[in-house]
C-alpha cells in the first residue's frame, strides 16, 4: 500500500494543526512503549490532556457518540506522542499494524466501531495508506480513571 | 510440531464440508488483515453471515453455552476467510499463533473458555498441531452489533 | 536499557524466594505459550495454585485493591512457570515486552493500574530493566472461573 500523498507524517500533522503533547507519566509500574525487532508496541493510552482526563465516562449515556469519537482521536494524538517519544520521527513508521481499543460502554450501546474511529480516521490522515490497520472494538463496563475510551497499538517501522 | 495427517488445510477445510464466504466490509475506518514480516494481524471478526449477525445477545441469558460455542465456531470460519484473502491460501500457515476472544456475557457465566474453544477446536481441524495456538477468552458487558463474541488472531506464514 | 543487577533472572528469583509451580492444563483447546522467531506469546493465566482460583471475585467489592494486587503477583509467578517451561530458562529473555491485564472490577472502581502493578512490580524484580514494559489494564465485568485478574503477555528472546 503507498502513501496517497508525497508529504511525510511528521508534514501531515502539522498540516492537520496537530501539536503533539508532552508524554505522561504511565500510571503504573510500565513505560509507554517498547521496541522489539521493527515492531513498536505501545502501551494503552487516554483522552487525557496535561494529567486530565478530559472525556470520562460511558458512551451511550454520560457521552454521546460523537464526544466519544473525540475522545478516541485525542487517545490517537497522545499514542503518536508515545511513539514519537519512542522512535525520534513518525516518518520511520512503516505500517499502523494493528489497534485494540475500549469504549467505556453503557448497557445496550453497540457502536464501539463508530467510536474507535476516531483513532482510526487520524492515523489515515496522518499516515495515508500506511496508516490503515487491523483492528478489534471493544465494550468495557468501565476503564482506568473513568476514561471514555483507551486504546494501543502495534507499529511497524522502516528496515 | 508437525501436522497430524499428510492431508493440506486448504484440502481438509473441503474434508469438513466449510465453504469459506466472502470477506464483509469492515465495519469501520480498518481492514480485516495486515501483514508484518511473517506475522498476519487479524482484526476482530464475529458470527456474521451476509451482513447479519447470527448469534446475537449474551452467554448465559440469550444464548446456552453451546450456541455460543457454535458462534465461536462462525467466527473462526470469517476469520479464516480473512485471512485467505490477504495470503491467498491458508497452505501457507506456518502456526495459528494467539488468539484473544470476547464472549458477551450474562451475570454469573464463568464459562468463556468453553464458548472460544468453538474456534480453537475449529483451527485444530483445519490445521492439526500447526493450529494449535496460545488464548485468552475474556468476558465482555456487550460486543458491537450485540454480538455473542468477537475474537481476534494471530498467525505465522512459512518463511 | 541494561539490567540493574549482574545476577541472572533465575538467580534473582530465587533471591525473592520464588519458587515456580508446576504448569497446569490449559481450561480448553489451546496451549500456555507459542514461540515465533524471538517472540513467546503467552496465553491469559489467573490467580489459581494447584488448579484452584485463590482471588476470586470482584476487586472493589468482594476483593480490596491490595488482594488485587497479590492476585496479579500470584498471576505473573504462573505465567513464569509458563514461559520456563516453554524455553527452558528464563535466563534467556532479553525483553518482557507487553502486558494486557484484565481486572473483574466492581461498579465505580477505576484503579485497575494499581492491580496490573501486582504483575508488572514482580517483572521488574526478576527480570531488572529487561523485565520493564508496554502494558493495559483493562475492566471486565467478570471473568472465567470468577477469577479476579487475568493476564497475557508477549517476551522477546535473547539472539
Amino acid at each position: 500500500m503507498s502513501d496517497p500523498t508525497a508529504s511525510s507524517p511528521e508534514v501531515r500533522l502539522a498540516e492537520v494543526g496537530i501539536v503533539l503533547p508532552a508524554v505522561g507519566s504511565p500510571a503504573g509500574s510500565y513505560v509507554p512503549a517498547v521496541s522489539t525487532g521493527d515492531l513498536v508496541f505501545l502501551s494503552g493510552n487516554g483522552p487525557i490532556t496535561d494529567g486530565t482526563v478530559i472525556f470520562s465516562g460511558a458512551v451511550g449515556s454520560d457521552l454521546t457518540s460523537d464526544e466519544g469519537y473525540q475522545a478516541a482521536r485525542l487517545t490517537a494524538i497522545n499514542l503518536l506522542a508515545a511513539l514519537r517519544a519512542e522512535i525520534g520521527s513518525l516518518d520511520r513508521v512503516k505500517r499502523v499494524v494493528k489497534l485494540l481499543g475500549w469504549v467505556n460502554s453503557a448497557p445496550g450501546f453497540y457502536q464501539q466501531h463508530g467510536v474507535i474511529d476516531g483513532a482510526s480516521d487520524l492515523f489515515a490522515e496522518v499516515f495515508g495508506g500506511q496508516g490503515v490497520h487491523a483492528r478489534s472494538a471493544i465494550a468495557a463496563n468501565q476503564l482506568v480513571f473513568n476514561m471514555a475510551v483507551e486504546i494501543e497499538m502495534v507499529v511497524q517501522l522502516k528496515g
